[in-house]
């Protein structure tokens, strides 16, 4: 059988490569091609350099804690494109936990990659937004880039990480030109708007650190720094969806650079002809760490157990946890959710066997698609 | 297609009857029919009743405690066969769990079932060896039927439970004389003897409330008990495989009947035309509450999945834990070994979600079995 292998990752326990790699190693009797996932977060450059069969680059830039620190992005040579995550440049996984708050971190890395990427010729940059450790609506990103920020006293505040309440007007007369003659895609599964209840500071301060407490006031501080921007820029991208992705990165991209918003998930589908390898395969296999009712929501797996279905091959979906009544979801060509876990155990104990547990339950749902076969072969 | 349901029970969490409903109700689309196990243990009466299209009787008896209680006991009138379960008339279920300890404790209440069926009628007695609370050798038995139990003053020993220790003469002369002539087969899956460290205190007098301590002196007691039945009745049981089984009951039933020690399963299957049915479906589904590699060695499942070969009908387990890097144990018949568990869980939270997680487990394995035609049938 012809197998394709397009899992999302099991955040916090396997990468999109690790848990395809799981599927090829338990299947060596079939042919297993892989997809790697990726929705603008952790691991989209690697997903598009390994699709678009590019290469890494690594270079020091300011870290989100504000030491130096090596970055990487991707590059692929023959069309100009660069890579670039917000997770790496300004990044969750990166920050310091025992300081974990936004007012420590800045997005003034992802800038300096930019320039890198401008500097190595690029005419396309993809720009995942995910896993950021900043709230700051893209301010350290844009002073990277030569925009100033200036004080009450018409002083230009430089010490990282600038916050958003010091700044009083904004010049982009110093802006890179390189960055308006860019195409840019922002790869991002985030549709937020930057302010208010569904915004950038209500939606995702918390696990960036906020306490409930200061939600209001960032939100109020980001509210103001907008304005700054919508004066400076002229154009109100602060209702746009996706506005509120990466802390307001989103809104500095839509404000300052000539972008278009894609899911991170069709981006990487169309970079990577995806469509191609699915109309080749009998079989998909998809999954993520937890499927829930909100899965259906439009998340990576239902994404690509949709395109299967386009071409008629049907799909499976493995997961950590199968958190819900259903066995399948045939309208959305999911003919089985399969959870991984073979016995009762801790989330951690999950998390720290995923691969090994995802290898049998792969494994083992092929001894029951081979059986047909067995039933009949045993009577005859 | 046509399946056979023969799941034993997952203890603590469900009876075999529940678990194959489990799979009836998973699959209302297929012909599912149901056959319960029980290895002599607890569900014994239920299962033979079952399959022999018998009948429950209730009556009152001693209780393992020492008061009175309605047990209850099976009977199939055409084949004049009784069946009774030391799980009911002496069970660790009916045991007080405040004080918990053999010394409370006394199998009175079988030898009051014996006597009930014999005076049914009885010429076969299928006695269920499993799930005992007592480690009394079968004294309280023994004694319900007439033999006499004296102490150093050659004084009877009346006042239950009579302790192993207390024991100085025996005088079977009083022994219900009916009990010689009928058909005796012990159903367990329990093939220890009754002494020493492989012997019924040192195996399972702790998860009767023996302290380890206990244990020696309990086996020396039970050793001496043992050489005057020898004394009594010119036989020497100690050693026998089964006359550990249920606390000694085992050594009594050995030692004063005209006995045949089978195994729960094989007598079930053999009472119950389990291989006529097995003979007739395209599948077998079988399980148990925990699957390992010591589950090869002759429980349940395996008995079931080796009869099933033998009619060239392919099994499928499932369990609340497999224990096992394996996925399928072909060799045994047993295509896949799939766990029952969804999501990381707690043991309790497993078992007491035990039969919604086996039918969600059924169906999506079912899933998984149609799938082929699927494949075949949407390119098509």
């Amino acid at each position: 059988m012809k197998i394709l292998a397009a899992i999302d990752s099991f955040k916090g326990s396997m990468t999109s490569e690790k848990a395809n790699q799981s599927v090829k190693d338990a299947l060596p009797q079939h042919d297993v091609i892989t997809f790697p996932i990726a929705d603008g977060g952790e691991g989209t450059v690697d997903a598009f350099v390994g699709v678009m069969n590019g290469e890494v680059k690594k270079a020091t830039i300011t870290g989100v804690n504000g030491d130096a620190y090596i970055g990487q992005w991707g590059w692929v040579e023959q069309e100009k494109t660069a890579v670039i995550e917000v997770a790496e440049g300004a990044g969750l996984i990166q920050a310091n936990k025992e300081t974990l708050h936004p007012k420590n971190h800045t997005s003034y890395g992802v800038g300096e990659q930019i320039t890198q990427a401008l500097n190595q010729g690029a005419s396309t940059i993809i720009l995942g937004l995910g896993g950021s450790a900043t709230t700051d609506g893209g301010l350290g990103l844009l002073q990277a880039l030569g925009v100033v920020f200036k004080d009450a006293q018409n002083k230009e505040l430089k010490k990282l990480p600038v916050k958003l309440g010091q700044v009083h007007s904004i010049d982009a007369s110093g802006l890179d030109e390189r960055v308006k003659k860019v195409n840019w895609l922002l790869a991002s599964d985030v549709s937020n708007p930057l302010l208010g209840e569904k915004g950038a500071v209500h939606v995702f301060g918390e696990q960036k650190g906020l306490s409930k407490d200061e939600l209001s006031t960032y939100d109020k501080n980001m509210s103001e720094f907008s304005n700054l921007v919508i004066k400076e820029t002229g154009k109100d991208q602060r209702f746009t969806e996706g506005a509120g992705a990466a802390g307001g990165i989103g809104y500095a991209a839509l404000s300052f650079f000539p972008c278009e918003f894609q899911s991170g998930l069709s981006l990487l589908a169309e970079k990577g002809n995806l469509e191609q390898f699915i109309q080749d395969v009998d079989l998909v296999i998809t999954g993520e760490g937890k499927f829930d009712d909100q899965s259906l929501g439009g998340k990576v797996p239902i994404g690509i157990s949709r395109l299967a279905k386009k071409h008629s091959v049907p799909a499976l979906l493995f997961a950590g946890k199968i958190d819900s009544d259903r066995t399948a979801i045939e309208e959305e060509n999911l003919h089985a959710l399969i959870p991984i876990v073979d016995a009762p155990m801790t989330l951690s104990e999950a998390m720290e066997n995923g691969q090994p547990l995802l290898l049998k339950a792969v494994k083992r749902s092929m001894h029951l698609i081979d059986l047909i076969g067995k039933i009949k072969g045993m009577k005859a």
